[in-house]
């Protein structure tokens, strides 16, 4: 299984209840990681710019220990991330996404 | 100027009637993609992500025509942007970008 | 009073502060659930799954328990509506409710 | 295949380009529509609330046009859907949707 | 009626087919606008920003023109919101604002 | 420094770690509240409606805070930005403002 982020406990009770349900997400998660081109940090990265944008907290924080421990992604490079949710998204969303990220760190 | 995504003709006017609010825009954008490890094609890919994911059709477009011609970013990169679009924000973004990146190659 | 989701504590001061915005607020209520063809279960599904889509954790919960409780509904219907949630809104909201969802079962 | 609502040009050109990125998206689709005890309709019916809950006018329509097609549903079934929208997610989206339903009921 | 801005050509219609819902909506509307103590242009200009912050172009034109007709709010007001716009959800929204406000001066 | 509610610790840790963005999240927020006509507090006040319209229950209760304490900001001022909140983006974004705001009030 390529992205563990998506595959909490939630996930474990779907397989159990709903296996058609589980078999068509671990698909759609398949197609979604598996690019042609870009590699997979970097539609990691994405993702977690599409999540923080969001004001997603919970997405946010999944994505960045993920990224950090699969990828060893730095924080540096989660900030450059956030520029653009700054940029794009403005404040507050860049804020709660900082946050997070030093509360990570500090742990 | 780095980004000329931003800078359509509703920022001449800024420039000309609300100097100081031009030059805090001209300042936020450049610091959003001075990145300090991510290249800037790579937080370019980031803000089309963003802005596919929030349905943003307008900002959609403009992204992808800048990825496309400043970097040569190609049909396969974009979509595997929008395959984490997809995953993390539904068939309806999806199938918006989608449409815009077909509209734009058959031009 | 039909829905009781609404009416929680923060409404008993506004009808007590505001007592003519409490009336207007009643009044869409009603109208909002006294749909001319569709049961009020039915509408209740769907702002389940708006709220759902929407990522709104407080919203979601408290619909759900509604459901359940004032209508019986069942833990597949509820998983029916989040599969339409995840369909046109992703991963991020689905897991959400479903978290929820599965809480809820356990209390 | 169950729902040809996702399933216009751009889809048409993703089987052709992106075979397996496409297989997902009709697993995806099957998964999302083959609900345990809510039927089709209903569920359709929570796509449509969901849709233009989030204002977005393209999906609004196609949900609308494929509810009145494949289902028969009918103008009070929509309104009773936009009650809610209007509740849950305020004017200018119940706007929005209600001029799209006019719209389509006088061609 | 105080607030023509949602009574267009739809909401002659709802009167017509659902009076009841018209009431209620008629009823939210001025609990909305009849504020304590902000006066009824201060409640316009924010929920002018609100509209241009979740890019919502219709109603976003809407609310200007309806300020700028009923109120006689200026350009520079206008911009002053756009600016809290620009800081909280960033340039998309700004941008798309933006341009309606331009467009709307030079006719 | 005009405007503290963006600038808590998060902040400090940007301006240490990344001084040339937090030179230009400084100049954005300068330039987003010296407007030319309305005055500070009205921007704040439509700051405040932007974040609970969102649903943003972070920035919404910083919004808050700030507006009582910089500004005098009365309690019946906030429940008239909240109107316009219910208005525009309905009862699940005014029920968690309200909320916010009484359990800020009974501190």
């Amino acid at each position: 299984m390529k992205d563990e982020v998506f595959f909490g406990e939630g996930m474990a009770r779907v397989k159990k209840d709903y296996p058609e349900l589980y078999t068509a997400i671990v698909g759609l998660n398949e197609a979604a990681y598996t690019g042609k081109t870009l590699d997979y940090k970097t539609q990691k990265l994405i993702a977690l710019g599409i999540n923080a944008a969001a004001s997603d907290e919970r997405a946010t924080r999944k994505q960045m220990m993920s990224a950090m421990k699969e990828f060893g992604v730095t924080k540096d490079e989660i900030v450059d991330v956030l520029r653009v949710v700054l940029l794009t998204s403005g404040m507050p969303s860049f804020n709660k996404a900082l946050k997070i990220l030093y509360e990570l760190l500090e742990k």
